[in-house]
């Protein structure tokens, strides 16, 4: 019986088969052997005041914020986790193939719903920004949603050369809102856990991304449809506590490096996911989308 | 406090801000409200030949099969249903933001592995077909992995004009293979649930997608990094049964019914979700990409 388990391997023979991508290389490295063979100077440590960890019982998931895209967003969230708004709130609602959402299930009960202490009540809507003074690497691929697309920093991001904008790819962080452009305020928030749904790219305020620990969110027992808010609290996912990391001392912080996107490695390794042709793949794309690219992370020399 | 749980609610007010998108309906109607005042004649009955009914301990799976793209294989996976191949075997990977994948855990190891019955050991690759048969109706916006997309019958499609082929889209069935591309055989398949891996289009056999229940699939939790395979047996989510709807006296077939793709109901559902203008959403997409088009499917009268 053949090794049907190795479906989807991340085979480093490369393929005896002729190439069908005009472009692709003589000799095929993938997009892991291009990062295994990375200088640490394409490596970069994240701000720690934009750094949250999410405890949950299973672990950790650590969140980068954004404060180039979402400034008052982020100022009102980092005031948030250090008065300790999320510590003992949850995770409340799991919506299959688009977010989980999480902070005060009681934030409609005037009674009931957790003071936001220092908080800003009322922040402007952040759905844009002005494209210039951002270091924007553009991806070579067209993308049907924004007239171009690419990463600045650690995030994916669209633009129309006047605004740009984050993406609402896999990972992202959202800031809930009403039906009210600015009704959002950073305490309740969302992430995107399917099929990334751009159409709301631009009209929901994003704040962040998940760097680590996606799959702590993404696992989590769906909850009634159409909108997945659990009727049962019992149902619902405790959060311990959201920690600024800049709030601890340094040796409690997670030694977290993310590779930079504007390095020839990242290029690379978008390049070898462009075009793809190893002992498994037969057929290369030659494209790929922004939010089907991954973001290396590691931990100490621990890529993740 | 304001209304923050009503975050991306599928609201029926009208919007009273100008439409930004010119082509915008003067009375915009939801995709639910489109699909709540369909005619009966819009939807059909899938053959119960190609329905799988995937029994695990949270409740059913529904997968519909696609012959027209992967007789061989189809043929293949009927006679392992009928021969219940898959009655205690198990869900044995689970890779965040890609797959899960099921069958026989033991299928490397030739004393262990399942007897595949009167199945075929040897079928050929069916990554595409060619184009001309299939009533294929186009989606207008453009795609970056396809010249063209849309749908034939329940499926998402990519074609060139010359073939055609299933797409990678959330929920998709595909089957395992080695690196030999015809090397699956339908006994180890694989769901996809996270990000789109339109990448894999034509270098894996698609035989099918996930009808209902894909959250009893999507909500499985992940296996080690990097491929989710469980190294612990007792992670793994025990398969009652998988069987055939055509093999079930009528009355113990489930009544499910879906949206046919050609209807204009349906082309009233894209239309609505690539421009999307109501209380909530401020900016319409004008685009929709083939893979966040979800196929409505309702049981009896409710649609699920």
């Amino acid at each position: 019986m053949t090794l049907r388990r190795s479906l989807l391997t991340l085979a480093l023979a490369l393929s005896p088969l002729p190439l069908l991508a005009a472009d692709a290389p003589a000799k095929y490295r993938s997009a892991q052997e291009i990062i295994d063979a990375s200088p640490a100077s394409d490596w970069h440590t994240p701000a720690p005041e934009n750094l949250l960890y999410m405890d949950v019982d299973g672990g950790r998931v650590i969140i980068e914020l954004a404060p180039d895209f979402a400034p008052e967003h982020v100022g009102n969230i980092r005031t948030l986790a250090r008065e300790h708004f999320w510590d003992g709130l949850s995770i409340y609602r799991a919506q299959d193939n688009f977010v989980v959402q999480f902070g005060d299930a009681e934030a409609d009960d005037a009674a009931k719903a957790r003071s936001m202490g220092s908080a800003r009540t009322h922040l402007p809507a952040e759905f844009q920004r002005p494209a210039q003074g951002l270091a924007f690497t553009a991806l070579p691929d067209r993308d049907g949603w924004a007239t171009q697309t690419g990463f600045v920093g650690d995030f994916a991001v669209g633009s129309d050369g006047q605004h740009s904008w984050l993406a609402h790819c896999y990972g992202a962080l959202g800031a809930g809102r009403n039906n009210a452009e600015d009704s959002s305020l950073g305490a309740e928030l969302y992430v995107v856990i399917g099929q990334s749904p751009r159409q709301l790219d631009r009209n929901i305020t994003l704040v962040g991304r998940v760097l680590k620990g996606m799959e702590l969110l993404s696992a989590i027992q769906r909850g009634p449809e159409p909108m997945g808010f659990y009727d049962d609290a019992a149902q619902r996912t405790p959060i311990k506590a959201i920690t600024l990391a800049s709030t601890l001392p340094v040796e409690q912080r997670v030694p977290l490096q993310v590779l930079r996107t504007d390095s020839k490695t990242f290029a690379a390794t978008v390049e070898a996911r462009r075009n793809r042709v190893d002992g498994f793949y037969k057929r290369a794309a030659g494209h790929i989308d922004l939010c089907n690219i991954p973001l290396p992370v590691r931990v100490g020399s621990a890529v993740k």
